[in-house]
C-alpha cells in the first residue's frame, strides 16, 4: 500500500504514515530531544535496515530534524538558538561520516532567481569561507583561529546553466577532492507549520531538485565519492498536499474508508496539470532569514573565531 | 445568500458567482471581444445598478478583463499583443473617465520585498516617466513627441514606512494636483489558471492591499479628488480558494447539497489560521514579465514615441 | 577669492581651506572629540555668523563629523561604536532643534539603482518604523517601550519619478505634520580616505542630489516648515577634486604660485567634460554597510527596545 | 623604456605607447573597419611575433576592439548594431580558432556583488543555453533550430567561494570537455571615453580579475587545454591613469620632458596607496546594458533562432 500524506522531504513527516507497530518500519527508530530552554525541538529519525528504507522510501541512514515554532516570525534570540543547535548537531553528524575532514566543500543547490527555490545560493552568499585564506595564511593562521578549511559553490540549476548542478559540483570534487561535501536545498514539506520553521539534516546526501518538483542524480557517496550531508528548510508546500490533507481529514470524519478516501483523493489531484506550489506570504523573509540561519551555523561549525 | 467561490479581486470570478438570470444581477452586463487574432480575450463587466454592486459587493463602473492563455510562458509576441490591447483599452477608460487629461500619476502599490506583491513597484521602474522632462525642454518638446506628462511613485507598505501608502498617495496628489490616478497592484484570483495570464482594468478606483490579506484605505474619486483607475494582474490564489474549488466540485458530484456544502466548506477552512497563498514555482519570472507588461503598456499610453 | 580643494559636502574639509587665523573665519569654530576607546573622532564645526557662512558657503548651524578610521574595513565592533556614537550625537541635535518631538519623518534620498548615490534608500530599508505600531497599538505600547514614533519615505529620484525628491517629501511633510524631519543622502568628499569612514550630521538641512553631481531644491526649515537634520556619508569623491589635489601638491612643491595654480588647474579640468567620480573597489559593500550603520543609529533613537 | 599610458586591458590602447616607425612594433598590425553605416568602429590589432608581445606586454593573436560612442547613452538601435556586428566577429574568431565547435563553454568572471565587476555575471543571467535542451530533445531539435550546443557558469570570485575562478571552471572543462571557452569579463581602460562603449575580444585567453586590480591564473590554452575567447567591456578607468593622463598632458605642454615627466608622475602615484577606480555615475546602468549586449550577441551566435 503506497503512502498516504503526500509529497514530503522530511523523513519526520514520512514516519507519520506509519503506525507505531507497523512491521515495515521495525528498523526504523525515533528520538525526541529539546535544546535551549526547550525551545529547540530535535527529532532523529534513523532508517537502520533495508525494510525500514523501501517502507520510508528514503536510504539507510539519519534524519534529524529540528523545530522551533517561532523561527518563521524572527525572533532574533530564537534564530540563534536554532543556529548554534544546527552548529552542534551538524558538527557532530559530520564528525561520524568523516572524523578527520580536514577539508568541506559547501554547496548551494536551486535557483536564485526563484524565490521558493533560492535558499542554498542564499545561504552560500552568507559564508565566511576559510579554504582561500589557509592556503595564503597558513597553517598557523589556521591553527590560531581554530579554523577548518571550506569553501562553497552556488552550482545553479539547469535551465541557468545548461548543466545539471550534480555535474558542475562532481567536476568541482574531483579537482579539490574535498573530504566531504555540505549541500543546502529548499524541501517540500507536508504542513505549512513547518515552513520555515524546520531543519532537517541528514547523512544520505540530497537528489538536487527533488524538493521543488524535478527529480535529477543524487548527490552522495555513491556519486561523488565522498560523504554528502544534506542541509534543508521547508518552503514550500505542494498545493496537492494541502488539498489531500485538509480533504482527507473531512473525509475521514464522514466516516469514508482508507480506500475509497486514496481514490476520491487521486481524481481531485488529477484534474491539476500545473505544479502549484502552497507558500506564505512573506517568503522572500522567510528564505532570507533560514538561509542565514543555515549559513550561521555553518560558519559558526568551521570559523567561529572569524564571525 | 453569500457567494460561494472564494476570495478574488477579479470581477470576472465574482460574476460566476450567479447564474444568468438572476434578478439580483439584472444591472450587470457582460461583453466579450476578441484582440489580436483572437489570441487575446477581453470581457468587459459593467456594474450599473446598485442592487449589481450589492450583489457583486463591487462599486458600479467598469472592469475589463484581459487574457492570453500563454502570457505566462513568456512568449514575446504574446506579451506584446497584450501590452498593446491594454494599451488600448487603458486608454479608452481614461478618456471616459477624464477626458481631457493633461497630468497622469501612476502609483505602484504593494511590497517591493515580497516577490508575489511587488507587481507595482516593478511596473513603476520600468515606467519611462515624462514630466520632469517636459517640464525642463517645455511644451515643444512635449507637443513634438505627442507626450502627456506622467509621473510615477512606488508609495512602499505600512510595515517599511509606517504610513499607509493611501496617505503618502493622498499626500502627492494633494500637491501634484494629476487628473487621474492610475494604481497598479497585485491581485488574488480564484483560478490558478489565471495567475500572469490575466490583467484587470477598473474605473473604480483601489484598496491597497486587499488583493493580498490586507483591508486598507481605499483609492478613488472620494478620497482622492481625482478618478482612480485600477491596473492589476493576479499573482497569487488564496490557499482557501483552492480547497474550496476543489472539495467543492468533489462534494457537488457526490450529491451534496448546496448549503450542506458551503458548511462543510467553512469548517474546512476554519483549520486554517495562516494566510497562505498558492502560487506558481516561477513566481519572480511571472511578476517581473506581468509588471513589464503593465509598464509598456502606461509607456504606450503616454510617450509612445520615447520607447 | 575662491575656495581652492574642490567639490566636497562636507564642513570639516571646507574648513580646511582657510588658515586659522584668517579673518573671514572668526565666526566659525571647531571643536575635536573622541569616543569610545578613541576609535571614533568627532569633529564639531559651527558656522556661527554670516561672515563665516559666506566663506565657507554653507548656511549658519552644526556641522558634526564622526570618523572612524576601519569603517571600511568592516571591523563589527567598530560599526557598533560608531553606531552608538552617531545615535548619541543624533539624538542631541534632534532635542537640540525640537526639545519635544513626538513624530519624526525619515527621507531616504537618492537612487536605489545608482549604488554610489544609494546610500538613502538602503538605509531606510533597514529601519524599523514605529508610527503605524503606535497608532494600531496605542499609547502604552509606545511608553512600554520608550518609543518615538516615526516613519520613513525613500522619495525616488527625478528621472525614476518625474518629480523632484523635494515635492514629494513636502507633500508628505503637509500631510503628516512631522516635528522634524531627519534626510539621509550620499555625499562627496573632497579626500578618497573618507569614502565609507566619515558620517556628517547637520541641523541646517539638505540639497537632494547635491552630493552627486545635482542641484536642486532645498529641503530646509523654509522650505519644509520643519527642522531638517541631514545624515550623510561620502561614498564618491569628483575626479577633478583627486586630479586638484594631486597636482596642486606637485605644483605647490616646485614653487608655482597659488594664483597660477589655480588657472593651471582649472584648465585640467575643463577638459573634462563627463562628471566622473572616484570609488573604490568595494562600493556595494561600502554604501551597504554604511547604509546599515545610520539606520541601526536611527533606530537606536527612537525605538531601541524593539531591535 | 616603460610604457607611459598607466594600466589598460584594451590593446588598442597599448598600441597608442608606440609610434608608427618603433622597431619593436614591427610584428603588431592594425587594421581599421567601420560597421553599421559607420557608427561601429572596428579595429583589429595583431600580434604577431615575439618581439611584439614583449613591447606590449600581451600574447601572440588577434585583439579586436568594437567601438560605438553613444552606446553607453542606451539607445536601443545602436545596442542592436554593436550586438549584431559583435556575434559576427565573434562567429569569425570562435571558426578560426576552433572551425568545428560543437560545444561551447561560456564563463562569466568577476563578482556579482561588486557593481563595476559585475559584467561577468550579469552577462551570464541573460544567456538562452542550449546545451541542456539538445541532450534532452535531441539532434534534431538542435538542426531544426540551427543551433550550437552552449552552456554558461558564473564561476563567483575567490573571497565569496575560496577557491579561484579558475579552478573552478579547470574542473568544469575536464568534465565538459568544450571545444572552446569563452570568458566574459570586466575591463579597465585609460580612457573614460571607453566606459561602456568599447568591447574587446581577442583569442589569447584571459586573466582573470587582472582587469581590475589583481593577477591571477590566466585562462587560456595553455592552463585549459582548449582555445579561451576572451570578452570585455572597460568598466572602471584606475584613478592613477586619470592623474597620469591629465598631468602629463600638462607637463608636456609646459616642456617637461619626457623622463623628467615620467619621474613625477610617479612620484604623484606613490601616495596613493587604495586601489581607487574612476567610473560614471550611472555604473549600474551601464554595467547592465553592456551584460546584455554581450549576451545578445553570444546568444545569436549559438541560438539566433530561439530569442
Amino acid at each position: 500500500m503506497k503512502q498516504t500524506g503526500g509529497r514530503t522531504d522530511l523523513a519526520v513527516e514520512l514516519r507519520e504514515d506509519f503506525s507505531e507497530d507497523d512491521e515495515r518500519i521495525k528498523g526504523v527508530t525515533v528520538k525526541e530531544e529539546y535544546y535551549k530552554h526547550r525551545l529547540v525541538h530535535v527529532s532523529t529519525v534513523r532508517i537502520t535496515d533495508a525494510s525500514g528504507a523501501r517502507a520510508m522510501g528514503r536510504p539507510i541512514g539519519s534524519y534529524i530534524t529540528l523545530e522551533a515554532k517561532g523561527l518563521a516570525e524572527g525572533e532574533e534570540r530564537l534564530r540563534q538558538f536554532v543556529a548554534e543547535t544546527l552548529a552542534e548537531l551538524l558538527l557532530r553528524l559530520l564528525k561520524s561520516v568523516s572524523p578527520e575532514a580536514k577539508e568541506v566543500l559547501v554547496v548551494g543547490l536551486g535557483n536564485r532567481e526563484a524565490t521558493p527555490d533560492a535558499l542554498g545560493p542564499v545561504a552560500v552568499d552568507e559564508l565566511v569561507v576559510t579554504r582561500h585564506l589557509i592556503l595564503q595564511l597558513g597553517e598557523e593562521f589556521r591553527k590560531k583561529y581554530h579554523l577548518t578549511s571550506f569553501c562553497a559553490l552556488a552550482a545553479g540549476v539547469l535551465a541557468q546553466t545548461g548543466m545539471e548542478s550534480g555535474e558542475v559540483i562532481k567536476s568541482v570534487v574531483r579537482e579539490l577532492k574535498p573530504d566531504v561535501v555540505i549541500a543546502v536545498d529548499a524541501l517540500a514539506a507536508r504542513s505549512t507549520k513547518r515552513l520555515g520553521t524546520t531543519v532537517q539534516i541528514t547523512d544520505t546526501g540530497i537528489y538536487p531538485g527533488a524538493g521543488i518538483g524535478n527529480n535529477r542524480q543524487a548527490l552522495n557517496k555513491e556519486t561523488l565519492g565522498v560523504p554528502v550531508i544534506a542541509v534543508g528548510v521547508p518552503t514550500v508546500v505542494d498545493a496537492a498536499t494541502i488539498l489531500r490533507e485538509r480533504m482527507g481529514a473531512y473525509l475521514e470524519k464522514r466516516g469514508v474508508g482508507e480506500e475509497e478516501r486514496e481514490k476520491i483523493l487521486e481524481e481531485a489531484e488529477e484534474e491539476n496539470g500545473q505544479v502549484l506550489f502552497v507558500t506564505p506570504k512573506g517568503i522572500d523573509e522567510l528564505v532570507r532569514r533560514a538561509g542565514e540561519t543555515v549559513a550561521e551555523a555553518i560558519n559558526l561549525c568551521f570559523c567561529k573565531e572569524l564571525i
